[in-house]
């Protein structure tokens, strides 16, 4: 039964039910929230073009994009194929006259004839001819190039939502009004290995702002993270936060500046593999024991955010870039003054980098503290978002991702998922025969006229059948119609998770669920 | 500017804020009555495997799939490739003594050697065995089918979401508890040719119930659809209704069974070619005028659905499986006389016809009659959902289907979407001057504690730019903020459509937005 046509393609998932209510729950969430502080949605189409995809992402990226074959006849349009057709016109034509049952087509006689005579004059030579150095290349040297991907695919599915979204902030740019707080939440694809944890289709929940450089926008992603994960009832989480300014300064008072990817590659693994592990790697990528005397003492910095924001004053004092980003940092956490954090550890962390070569100012990363479980959301600030599209016009931007798979599977450890996050069915209406099936149709529709969410189990089937189906759907409530509740006018009204049970009349069960 | 790199893949949409409002109320409307009728959501991956989707669709429909590339080296492993390059070795081998230049691998020189001398000996009878069987097919013969898309292509997106939900069923048969009542809004993609209103991405929004037989499905199939569209307001729209069963006992009391498909494609198009143009079509198609004869008073019933099904009931006296349709539509009006149809005109229209193929009993198609367009809803019962997965488990269902494109065309043009529907920014705050700003951020955060949606315009903008802002962003209030007002603690709160603007404290613009 388990065959490939009832298989999902791996790294895939269904959702059934409940688990739908519950990533609902989880979106709806986190976008009431977005549109709260101001962030409106939009949506991307699934496919992109493919050269608005490649080159964004480095080599690796750009193979794990999933690229969609070209329709209609993709082969035949390839700079192979043409090669592939000629060599083998020219080999018929070498064959031509030795074997007449050889298929070919008769307005070619005349140049088959020709070639074959060729071929006849000196064999080695029309080979090499036929061949070509198209082919040839594609025998040894270059094989797997030489029949291009973007010859036979144009489109991509997206591998991100960053990328389409400068892409749609370029080619909007007329009807935008700046600054722009969107957000969007969307699948997207990558052909990477699956593992635990790891899906090849999975939604992205991400909200940027573009075309503002305040760092009011900093803090208000600060107070994001604090206002959704304490919605979903987290009780404690830190909000980390760096700037790439900062860590600049750093390589650049240890006088490396060009090491700095080095620098916080080894310095971010400090979790990990201790200080010691830190060290070792430092020596190995260039850097020297006096410069270790002064990183350690940074990278050790203890103490609340001031106290770690004074002491890098002073170790960056000479550094301009460093200075800066301490001067950004402290706006942010100034603003934070004003508002309440509701339950957010804010921790100023020199050691996270986070996809360095991408942000250049805030870095921002979150993680729980009540399930061991990596970061459940991150982010920071872009210089230019859109300078891959558009180099003349550099915007700069902010923007904050929220993990939801990683959300999800906190939630369920923690069972905070609300009850009534299901949506699902309140009351359930079970006839004890079918001759009773229209009262029941109209007593479903009265309670739908009241909004509330009703079902008729079709009537016909045994009633423990009609009470399982409750049961299994988690309907909290059923009523049960004989022919002496439709005498008396009062129904059988089951809380199915108490077990309690009452005659009543639909007015009373009708106020009950109300309630 | 408008390169490839920004526009958007053929057939495929961006969707702005104000869109995305939009059609998030079309959905969240439908999803609220879907809910209200038991109905619950899944979601099924964007790919399916190929296996999967393909033979479900007609050939047509087959090549209107959208291929993924399977990632790494496809095209290596491909029959074509491996066929190729035994050729370009053999070929390679021919040449190996005569030009030493010619690249190649020294392990092979052996069996190069032996080659070399065996086309030496008969090149003709070498140059046949090196194309082989297997090439020489896809020279001529048959070269589009040698590549196979299938050795290079494992999945697809999927094209519809029935046959992905027909595949859910039966693979997650055990945890499901029937009858299953799913709704399912994702989209879909076909690689059609884009015209107005035909995307190669769009959305569905389907409903259907499996396991279920009982007619009571279908009444509140109709009950979803007259409650859905009159929540958007809709106030004049017919909902079609059928059976297959009666199409088949007209056919049959024609004494042309076998004709059936025949006979419907022709009068399905009543509406667009006339009674007489259905007659042309009827006598091309193997019906004769005697059959005309009888057909004619039966496609032109008149009246009410009481008087239509009478006069069926009398014509269809010696079909069996035609008085079974009557019964089966007979017993749909009658329970929807047990409840409350809001707007919808319901009619039978024995020219309705819709994917005959499919459906087995009853046919839906919704139209409004407010706005020229196509249906904006269909669906049937189909007698076997699950079959094309699983042969020895014939569940029946039944479904209907929402057109979200076409419903957001209809609303638009009939000015229904609520202003309240865009979810966006409830009051933006401007300040004067960037001295004002921390007094900003404690007004906007004080706000969004009492759950208003705002926004605090990054301060040091112009003031008039601040408001192009917020009426843009179509944001309904605003409060600005300079020396004056925070001092007096009152604020200039503006309503953006009337123009009107007091001075109010923070307690009274506070009652006013919740108001």
């Amino acid at each position: 039964m388990a065959s490939n046509k009832i298989a999902v393609p791996k790294g895939t998932r269904d959702f059934s039910p409940a688990e739908m209510a519950k990533r609902n729950y989880i979106f709806d969430t986190i976008k009431t929230v977005f549109r709260k502080y101001g962030y409106q949605e939009i949506q991307t189409p699934s496919m992109e073009n493919l050269e608005t995809l490649t080159g964004k992402y480095g080599d690796e990226g750009d193979k794990l994009i999933f690229k969609i074959l070209d329709s209609g006849e993709y082969f035949e349009k390839t700079n192979f194929y043409k090669a592939f057709m000629k060599l083998i016109r020219s080999l018929e034509a070498a064959m031509y006259y030795e074997d007449l049952a050889y298929p070919t087509n008769s307005s070619f006689d005349q140049t088959f004839k020709e070639m074959n005579e060729d071929f006849k004059r000196n064999p080695i030579e029309y080979i090499k001819n036929a061949v070509g150095e198209d082919l040839k290349r594609a025998s040894l040297e270059n094989n797997k190039s030489f029949l291009r991907t973007s010859e036979i695919s144009e489109k991509a599915l997206r591998y991100d939502l960053t990328v389409p979204f400068a892409r749609y902030v370029v080619s909007h740019q007329n009807e935008i009004t700046f600054p722009f707080k969107r957000f969007q939440v969307q699948p997207v694809w990558r052909a990477d290995r699956p593992q635990k944890g790891r899906y090849r289709e999975f939604y992205q929940c991400d909200a940027d702002v573009v075309g503002s450089d305040s760092l009011l926008n900093e803090a208000e992603f600060i107070l994001i993270y604090d206002e959704a994960l304490s919605n979903f009832g987290l009780k404690d989480f830190t909000i980390k936060i760096n700037n790439r300014k900062i860590l600049s300064g750093i390589a650049e008072i240890i006088g490396k500046p060009e090491l700095i990817v080095d620098m916080t590659v080894a310095i971010d693994k400090l979790d990990k593999i201790g200080m010691e592990g830190v060290n070792k790697e430092l020596l190995e990528r260039g850097f020297t024991e006096d410069d270790l005397l002064k990183l350690t003492p940074v990278i050790l910095l203890e103490g609340n955010n001031e106290t770690k924001l004074t002491a890098l004053k002073e170790v960056l004092q000479t550094s301009e870039i460093g200075l800066k980003g301490i001067e950004e940092l402290n706006a942010v956490f100034t603003y934070l003054k004003n508002c309440t954090i509701k339950t957010a550890k804010l921790e100023l962390d020199i050691t996270l980098a986070r996809g360095l070569n991408y942000y250049t100012g805030a870095i921002f990363e979150v993680k729980t503290n009540e399930v061991a479980m990596g970061s459940i959301g991150g982010g920071g600030r872009y210089d230019d978002l859109t300078g891959m599209f558009d180099p003349k016009q550099k915007l700069t931007g902010a923007g904050i991702s929220f993990g939801a798979d990683r959300i999800y599977d906190v939630l369920e450890e923690l069972k905070l998922f609300p009850e009534d996050a299901t949506q699902g069915t309140q009351v359930l209406i079970c006839c004890f025969d079918k001759e009773f099936e229209n009262y029941g149709f109209r007593l479903v529709n009265q309670l739908r006229q009241q909004e509330i969410r009703a079902e008729l189990y079709p009537p016909g089937a045994k009633i423990k059948k009609q009470l399982d189906y409750a049961n299994n759907k988690k309907i909290p409530f059923t009523i049960v119609i004989g022919s002496e509740e439709m005498q008396s006018g009062l129904l059988a009204f089951k809380n199915m998770q108490t077990g309690e049970q009452q005659k009543l009349s639909v007015d009373l069960i009708l106020a009950d669920l109300l309630a």
